[in-house]
């Protein structure tokens, strides 16, 4: 899995004035920006688009754009499904998010020129199912938990299930359905950003960012390593990257603000970074498999519980499932593994049976940015200059619009959902451990 | 998969005066050989290294060699292990193509100029395992079987087969060694294969054979499709196959005999095959799993039943663990599926619970040449030049050095084994049903 571990783990080395990393065909590399971007997940590139839309010159860098968990994400824009006890700061958030997600899908269609099917944004609901008698008692304890909270879902018996998804098994024993939810396929919506960003001439350079550049206190930029040869690049024109070289001859983006976006890295990627603006994310492995199929075999999302173990199969326009996802934390490995794949089989056969007929058509695994309190990091760090977008776990692509709104302090914060994410909050209690 | 797919499924059609097929770096294509071999799998590919060692002037054709059901294969060469009530004949052939393979796995790593280890050739034995109390009532059974056959067994209870391979599951209840059972790594012993080939200057043309040519009642060789393009040829040489064209401007190979060796294609792939020649093969698809380890998570190959179900695990050479292998009546269909990856992970697991940490390096599909008596088609056809070396359906790789031996009546037939394999075997069953 190449593009899993195309951001290195290890610390980054020192660049040096090497064959110098060319910008991309959508711009060139000019002298300073008024935001740069380093990271190009889908939360780095929603980022630098909405900027871009507002009129800021805008740069963002990654070697390898939507490669990480952008790429392995299942795409599911279902924070109601999703809620779970002593959530609910996460369920504001996906909420609000959600409610941006129309939008924000109808102006990435126009702005990328790709047309309105571009992102195979779906609106259809997701249906949460239980498989054995614990799984039914916690569905109905969750529908009561959600009952509270004003949610909007229906429950729905077996046989209801079935009849809105015939191909599961007569052994559900009841549902509950999130109408509200949707899902969006996470590999179009970066590439959407991707040509919205070249259409609006943004450069995204295909190198890695490898150390904050500062003046006095404040972040000015960061450093680039050479480029990773030829390849990478996608429209890479070389030997245009004249411009943007720094002092010593390295090659540097400047910028008024950088925005750290590189999801599980983003406490690792960048020297320079200081202890009390470090990130508290560490990375939670992802394992999914995608199957083929000629004819849809669901017409929603279904989320499930078997025995206790989660999965959902997440259809896509073109007849494709994706069955996710493992949860694991084994540091930097993306290593798909045979028990990965097997618990995700177990528990999609029980919940669709007709699975196993499916061709496999990819196994992946990706690391997801998780931080001890399960919610993202977005916005001002204790150093001046540096903005977080990072830490969104499981939510990155459901997140994504309110990401860069908070972000870019686009529609104010009547809410007050930018102190659930600020990253200042880890301060505290990072200077009480310290004293 | 496309290596599975190479050797097309339809009728193949009328070759015509296209750009020609090169032949290989391996030799220029004469203007007619002793031998023509039509498959470059491992059956197809033994018989032209052995016929070449004789002094024969040999050519063989495959668009894509050794990527059909060699390059699936596991490479058990376990005739003990996996004798069949009723198939004692098979056995027979099997026991008598092993006592060949130690000289025929030494001439080769000499012949390839790969040295000593280039097959991954194994000799430690192969361990039967029983599960479930069901398993070992069936265990118990074919032990007395194998006693009766005088097979050269011991029973073990499940301690004594932990003792042996301490990553056995606790539930494992017993077992049978078989230690004159080996194992080789097929994509090492056609890689060998080919090797020898080109160092004794044999063509492999990277072509389908599409057609036979005949002259009167007798296969004087056979017609080449025109080449798949760059990048298929290995070394193809283009602009050298001026040599060999027939008399319509199509390529032909001219051989006094050709030997069919397309595997579960042989029946389909060439035009101008009478019926009465025709092999009775049909597809028996098999799927497998290849897992990576650091370490050997086994140091011999283990074959089980868990609950019925059979599974076995062949570790290489370098940590690499293969699970096989599902066996399917589905036609031509070599669609990796998730059913396919489930069952094998299902069985694995239960007899080594640690495969669940390996990695997944590779799942493919493949098909396997199947017979009506599970007996091999190998010696003299219906049709006058043309020879057999096909349907060794799950026996391919164990089987190749009896089916060169017998192909080229190398050592004699003391033991009646020629009779056996013999294709006219089906001649009078078919012409009682045609009466």
């Amino acid at each position: 899995m190449p593009h899993e571990t195309a951001v290195p783990v290890s610390p980054a080395p020192t660049a040096s004035a090497g064959p110098s990393a060319g910008p991309s065909a959508s711009g060139p590399v000019a002298d300073a920006y008024d935001l740069v971007v380093v990271g190009g997940g889908v939360a780095g590139l929603s980022v630098a688009w909405r900027a871009a839309r507002r009129g800021l010159r805008v740069a963002a860098a990654d070697p390898a754009p939507a490669s990480g968990a952008s790429h392995a994400a299942a795409g599911m824009l279902a924070p109601v499904s999703e809620v779970t006890y002593t959530e609910e700061p996460l369920l504001r958030l996906g909420l609000a998010s959600l409610a941006r997600w129309p939008a924000f899908a109808a102006e990435l269609a126009a702005d990328s020129g790709l047309g309105a099917d571009a992102l195979d944004y779906r609106t259809d609901g997701t249906l949460e199912v239980a498989f054995g008698s614990d799984d039914l008692a916690a569905l109905d304890e969750l529908a009561a938990f959600m009952g509270v909270l004003g949610l909007p879902v229906e429950r729905l018996t077996g046989r209801e299930c079935r009849r809105l998804e015939p191909m599961l098994a007569p052994a559900v024993r009841g549902g509950l359905l999130a109408r509200e939810d949707a899902w969006v396929d996470p590999r179009r919506v970066t590439a959407a950003l991707l040509a919205a960003l070249e259409r609006r001439g943004v450069p995204v350079v295909r190198a890695r960012a490898t150390a904050l550049e500062r003046s006095g206190g404040t972040v000015t930029g960061v450093r680039l390593a050479p480029a990773a040869g030829a390849g990478t690049g996608g429209g890479t024109a070389p030997g245009r990257g004249g411009s943007g070289e720094g002092a010593g001859g390295d090659r540097v983006l400047r910028g008024d603000r950088v925005v750290l976006a590189t999801g599980a890295w983003s406490g690792t990627a960048l020297e320079g970074l200081p202890a009390e603006a470090l990130p508290p994310v560490r990375p939670v492995k992802g394992q999914i498999m995608r199957l083929r199929s000629a004819q849809p075999v669901l017409s929603r999302c279904v989320r499930g519980a078997v025995h206790g173990a989660r999965v959902y199969l997440v259809p896509r326009g073109d007849g494709e499932l994706v069955l996710g996802a493992t949860q694991e934390e084994l540091g930097f490995d993306t290593r798909v593994t045979a028990g990965g794949l097997w618990e995700l089989l177990r528990d999609a056969r029980e919940l669709v049976p007709g699975v196993t007929e499916l061709e496999v058509a990819d196994v992946t695994a990706g690391l997801r940015p998780g931080t001890p309190d399960n919610l993202p990091l977005v916005g001002p760090s204790a150093l001046p200059g540096l903005l977080m977008a990072t830490g969104h776990h499981r939510g990155g692509v459901l997140l994504a619009p309110l990401t860069a709104d908070l972000l870019l302090e686009e529609s104010g914060d009547p809410e007050g959902l930018a102190a659930l994410c600020s990253p200042l909050r880890f301060q505290e209690h990072r200077s009480q451990e310290q004293s």
